[in-house]
């Protein structure tokens, strides 16, 4: 991993910790502009949030959605020069969401515990890494553990 | 259409309408619950909203997602039967969030002036019905004629 993806998940998990501790669901992310060249040299954390099911009462503030919302309105070229981190594998909606901004980088902390929309993303083309990160997979094991029907929730089953 | 059609697609309309004249993007959505059977006899409008890209200075609040959010959290089931209204054919985040809660029936306006993830929903076996209705497709074309970047920006481009 290099610097910038080790900033950008590290970010996302920073988010997913805070979800937890705070009742929620632990998965974070962050939206990282870098330009054409994907490392720290130009690199700007345009927004970073934390899934917000419970915290705000809300069926669609996944991280990705909430960590675009952080960002706010951007230009179709911002989208372009970032990548997307999330610590878990993005549902089909944060799928559809990266790619109607075209976001053309998403880099994932793991995929162990679920897998989302990841082969809808490289079949349009979305460069997509996956890191498999062990404190990402241990949070998200504890708290499908704990919170099942919440996680569940989450995921529409 | 039936008359639970009609209703659903109604209260998308006034929705969008409502949208237009405060200066936003005039597409509306509402969720409507009726159970097994698509008709009016245990119909409840879970929830009825619009893009709210400029009210909100919101990314992600598309019409459905804002529809979503306004029905707030639901039980997995409750999606499974119940019919997404929306004025104008979905972008794929919207798309992805329909397929996320296995909304089975989907029913849009128009699709003359733009065409979402149509195919990706039938593909995953959800009912889309295009109604075609002239009001959907003429406010929309005053929209996009009157402020096309705006436009531009609410589907990346």
């Amino acid at each position: 991993m290099n610097a910038l993806d080790k900033l950008g998940l590290a970010t996302a998990l920073a988010k997913a910790r805070k979800s937890y501790q705070e009742g929620g669901v632990p998965i974070g992310a962050a939206l990282v502009y870098h330009g054409t060249t994907p490392d720290t040299s130009n690199a700007v954390v345009l927004g970073c949030s934390h899934n917000q099911r419970f915290q705000k009462s809300s069926p669609t503030l996944h991280a990705e959605i909430a960590t675009l919302e952080d960002a706010g309105r951007l230009k179709a070229a911002v989208y372009r020069k970032s990548t997307m981190y999330t610590t878990l594998s993005p549902c089909i909606m944060c799928t559809g969401a990266i790619l109607l901004y075209k976001i053309p980088r998403v880099v994932i902390g793991e995929n162990e515990n679920w897998v989302g929309g990841e082969e809808l993303l490289k079949q349009n083309g979305v460069e997509v890494i996956v890191v498999d990160d062990a404190e990402c997979k241990d949070l998200m094991k504890r708290f499908i553990k704990e919170k099942p029907e919440e996680w569940n929730e989450d995921i529409g089953e």
